[in-house]
């Protein structure tokens, strides 16, 4: 699923391109597009009492992304048990060449406590079922 | 009070100076290092079910600030009724020059609410007190 | 003129709002969407050796805004000699109601130095001088 | 070699807890200060032409930091061979508990293109090679 991102100026730093930490910012914006899109918004989990924590992130910087561009950020739900998630994101220039790509990892959380979406939450889990690649 | 601040890689923006936005955050560095020192620290606040929001801030850029300094903060309560609050700060490099004068106005919330901490919570209040310079 | 900005998770903090930072950030957002809107983008200001720093900012915080709601933003050019240059900001809510009311003044460096754009770009001071309102 | 933290309420996001992009910006002030300390600072690195982007990172989250701790950054030099670096950082709370496992890669850039630092810049390299441990 596509996701757009326009550049800001405050997303760059003083080596003229956009700092490394903000690539994992976008991550979680096309994430929460993502989740909104298949039916399985935020606002919903957390109406549920469910958090969704990221427990792992990895990052390949592939190439410079500069002020003014708009990234595109394909993503994907690589895995999900019901329990633990995986994420990957492939962002890519306006011209289609790849600038980064990365992975994120997730379990839901309620109470403080993990659980099995797909146990004890079956109609949420659902909307996911269809995306799953594995 | 004196806070002081080592000015990080990722606060930088391309004009190779520190992203104006990022001053904001130094106030608030240095209000929570006041807070804390002064015996009102934002911890116990927030036991109490009290949040301290920011309604307004003024802030002015006098010079550019550089990755690698060390920002001092010079905190001060301009003004204290009970219910606004008036905070100034002073930002100089390390040579002792002024390079951003700002204010910030706050009240005190419980359950959603304005109260008046000098009525309500006068031994917190009096933690204040002492510093309130008007 | 009119910008939108959608409330990302990163930006709000542990008040359940968003961080009051990140309202200066969305003033920048809209100042360069304005700016490229006008027939002056960033792009070109900085292939001409101009940049257009941030000399003061003044922000009142109106209303709580909240993860997930895409906030307006309608920028004016208050105020533009050629040399100071005084933008305002009032951002609302998806129902019309204020949530935040600020301004900025800029000036425009080449080289280091203040210039008077009217007189040395005018060129470019025509793009701005149809929406200066005073 | 270790670097202290103190976790801002900027830092936060409404799950009440350390927004986790942040983690990867402490990774950049630990390393920034493991540099400045083995006699490689930034400013240096700067000066000599060269800047040291990060190709990659990965950050396991293991706890959840929150407002007002304190977190020690260990820092350490996995491995680094003139082109490639690799660093690696624990993150451990005050009571030693550790909260996130870290590594990011980096190389080293002049004019645009990756140098071998210990054939280019054998001083330099000369500064790090005492930390390398692989």
């Amino acid at each position: 699923m596509e996701y757009k991102h326009k550049v800001q100026y405050y997303e760059t730093d003083k080596m003229q391109v956009v700092h490394h930490s903000n690539f994992i910012r976008w991550m979680e914006e096309a994430r929460v597009d993502f989740l909104e899109r298949i039916g399985a918004p935020f606002e919903k989990l957390e109406e549920m009492g469910l958090i969704c924590p990221v427990i792992e992130v990895g990052c390949k910087y592939i190439g410079m992304v500069r002020f003014g561009e708009t990234i595109t950020v394909n993503t994907q739900l690589e895995e999900f048990s019901g329990v633990k998630m995986l994420v990957s994101y492939t962002m890519t220039h306006e011209n289609g060449e790849v600038c980064c790509e990365a992975t994120s990892r997730h379990c839901f959380l309620r109470d403080g406590r993990v659980i099995n979406l797909k146990k004890k939450e079956p109609d949420i889990y659902a909307k996911f079922e269809p995306y799953i690649i594995k």
